[in-house]
């Protein structure tokens, strides 16, 4: 496991709980899963004691999303046999993934993010593989045992008493989201993540996340300038604009803050959103530039959004079938 | 009747409509109703052939608030018993407006706007003196008719089937109004109005409203500048931002677009408003100077809002019932 | 016009105050339109001083329907050129009815009984002969006028600010109508009509409705037996069974009650309506013969329902698209 | 343990599978756990292996429901140590149950019976010689685990991202249970139950809970007659009358069917479910006696209710505070 960032953290000590062993390889919460050491430790690991590779695609905690295809490449490159598990609670349905393709074992995600329902289901993707090892192995436990669940699979029912309203709003959110189209639907994300960047960057804000590449697309957290609590600031905004930005978690607490973009969003709810921190650095007082709202404007209305974009109204209704009059009333 | 806009002249052709003889005083939908003129009307009228003087308090087309005290002086000074009979569809809720206190006679409302519910309830406030005035005469009127509201007011009863669900909502409307307080209510619309035309201004373009003591709180029209059609304009920051500009109406048609700033809003849906109006002046190519989302920015950071502003949140609970758990989740 | 009931003398009323002459045919409040009288009544009127011929489809005061393709016809014996005009307030969408092929000039109606709807929308059918006379003639009138609404049914608009929330309810109360099949959804009414007058025929109690071909599918107006109030029955069924029961309207006051048996309702809330009823007449000490619920359930369970009357569940859902566990957990 | 019924026999498979040794006293799934073994069982184990009692509250699959007090007064005449583990999921909220008072020392309940939500909120209430026990030993945990929750019980917050809505209703259920008053909540249950029984037996067909004294108050299960499938019938009152009864489970299965009387149910929501399913025995062709429903009626009419039973309308608004118009409309 590799200390990525809080979600990281808690997910080793889940495993610490279950008695699990753990090599947890440390970070500084400013980057993802560096590949090359992916590969290193389990070329090292010759008596093939390491049973799984876990790694959080899109750390929540930090705005940083880990490269899940050269993670792969990297297991492949040292001919190991480890589970490859992803926790894609805040990337699924926001920003590209794929279980299959890229070779996944555990895929482990939930309804309150992309999938934008309120929180209750949660959701796992698992290979042929996964399930052999869960057959062969593991420790005593029954209600997450994929067991039951894959043998009503093929007829529809729940061992358990199901979220049934939850499932009537997933019924709704792959509507949208296959009306949308899911590369339009990244697309829109990576535009307001890109926005977002450039408007803390014209701030003259640090930006947690060390790595271009790993930019999260449907969270930016950002470091508090000079010294400053962040949660004093945060508090600002939620009293003055009533907006609540995203807290620093673990060791992060106080250090940053983190802006969400994900979900059922476009550029006027960025703007929103910007224009809600800006202000919030001006009342409280923290030193920046003024302007990162305005750069984010610029840069969302020069990038042509994804065509599909605006199809349906935020009702979920098809634009093309309402009559005209319905945006003309006095 | 005066020619304040659009609604004013819809006002006057339901009387002539109905048959009235109408002094329909005509003007430029840049002002308001002028009390000097009213004062005049009224002296010169020796015959008091005038039964009533009618004025759309907040004109929706154009921006426009008429000055209903001054009015009901112009009249007092003539001396005249002429009704005061004031439109107040878009006004109540979100500007000061007083029936008794301002002397008036017959004020008109609706639920759609400062109450923040779907269309469909008509309010009528009425004085003693209009009344009389109704019993005594009029043209044959049935549904019109105040007797029957008036009849089974003393019991709660409505005479025809009422809207149910309407009600319930306006119980809430009401609770919320009375929650945050009259005078924050009127005062955070008037925050959103000055910045939305130091916004306006600072793109260097038109105000409709010529009048500075006339400037509408409740939404800001907007002349197109350089001869475009604003409907084209309208067209592009639909499409493009997914958001609704009003449209310009009757002799202003295509001349201006109108931006609502009223009934359940903030600082930041205000924020997100003038974004997409300046990222559509970009995206349309309207010549204009870039900056006046930011100028409203400034100006609502620097402007303390009202106390109370944000005590409830979006859902109408109170905040401080709450656990803060809620605004803490992954 | 004819004293069918309340809504008739309302409506007679309402032409009063806008000054017509109204030759209004007196009735006992128990059976319908004389088809006869019709005739007879536009057969003496030589010198065509009859405008109209205004029927109230479905008198909701007393259960009893108007046979209007008989009226049609007494008018076109009689060769008579007045309108005929039709109230289907609680008719229309729950009765059959056909406004063209009956001949109908001006049919009436509204958003909140077979629609299912809050109340809020009224709907007028019209004739070009009814277009035409109103070009002609008629009183000062401005919103009750349709040319408005004509002008605009081209392009969809509306002359004023739509019920916008109704407007998206009515396409859904037409989809539910539109997929029940309207055929179902008037024998549905029919069957719950006849098992309710069984029951109340089992009680021992009187239908108010003289006429068998004239009984109402949509409700059914009871008299209430040995000189007791209607009211006070009614008032014990509301606080012991939480069920409101019509009350008897103008003079049928305390006399009648009344039950409601149209729009979303089904054989089981039509038993628990009945169950309501019978258990009020002996919790309050009403003479009865026990058994009208019974009886009406044995006409339900004998009586094949039309084919489709269940293939959507009560949440507008195709039932064939929900996997089956949702009806089978703990 | 015991079996009592299908979730007796599923929460034994899930000790199971957690590794713990299980004796499960063998039942008919007619009955409710019998104090008298608990004794003897107890007193038999001079070693303490038994670490603890564990019985469902009210079997949803049998209609049966245990005498807690009775068992804790055996475990206490044991002299024993076990802990006493009650399963309330379908018991809580609906019949009288008293976690301290009756000396259990983990509940175990939820959100989508007697508090009348969507599934997805867990319940346990946990005694001090539980935490205890959880302190010193079990399985390794993580999700299960009380530390968390019982650490962020102090502050409020949730160690897990919580499933905010249905906190939001966890509210107002409570609230609407405390208007009614838990008393008349239980006694509104009991009426319930009890004229449900008067009807299964007035059928001529026999409830599966075979002793008097733990007939179930929030459901009833009835024993398919004749040999024919309970499947079958269940089938058409579900394609004929729109309801769903429930299936017989694990053993029972085809053999019973189940009806439920609990949450926000009244008197006409139970003769509607009685008529269907009394409608369902007819058109099914199932020998049985017509009466039951009628029978239920008798004696719903003649036993008088709770007092407050319907101070609150079905919206959840006081009734005292709504003109009274609201019922009355055409």
């Amino acid at each position: 496991m590799f200390e990525t960032g809080q979600f990281a953290v808690l997910w080793k000590k889940m495993a610490e709980r279950l008695g699990l062993a753990i090599d947890f390889v440390p970070g500084d919460w400013r980057r993802g899963v560096d590949p090359a050491i992916v590969e290193s430790k389990l070329r090292e690991d010759r008596r093939r004691a390491i049973r799984a590779v876990a790694v959080v695609h899109n750390e929540t905690s930090t705005g940083v999303t880990s490269r899940i295809p050269l993670i792969r490449q990297a297991i492949d490159r040292a001919d190991h046999d480890a589970l490859l598990l992803v926790d894609t609670i805040s990337s699924l349905g926001s920003i590209e993934y794929r279980h299959a393709a890229w070779g996944v074992d555990v895929t482990v995600s939930c309804s309150q993010k992309g999938f934008m329902l309120p929180p209750g289901l949660g959701f796992n993707a698992v290979s042929d593989k996964a399930i052999a090892a869960a057959k062969e192995g593991g420790m005593p436990r029954s209600y997450w045992d994929w067991e039951e669940m894959l043998k009503n699979n093929a007829n529809g029912f729940f061992p358990y008493t199901p979220s049934t309203n939850l499932l009537y709003g997933l019924r709704e959110s792959l509507a949208m989201l296959r009306e949308e189209g899911l590369p339009n639907v990244f697309a829109r994300h990576a535009r307001h993540a890109e926005a977002t960047r450039q408007a803390v960057r014209a701030w003259g804000l640090e930006i947690l996340c060390a790595m271009p590449e790993e930019h999260s697309n449907v969270l930016t957290a950002v470091m508090m300038p000079g010294g400053r609590g962040a949660d004093a600031f945060r508090a600002t905004v939620l009293s003055r604009f009533d907006m609540s930005l995203g807290a620093g978690l673990g060791k992060l607490a106080d250090k940053v803050f983190r802006i969400g973009h994900l979900g059922d969003f476009n550029d006027l709810t960025l703007m929103g959103t910007l224009a809600g921190v800006e202000m919030g650095l001006a009342t409280a007082g923290v030193v920046h530039t003024q302007g990162g709202t305005q750069k984010a404007m610029q840069y969302l209305a020069g990038a042509r959004p994804p065509a599909t974009e605006h199809a349906r109204d935020s009702k979920g209704h098809d634009r093309a079938a309402l009559p005209p009059v319905l945006a003309e009333a006095r």
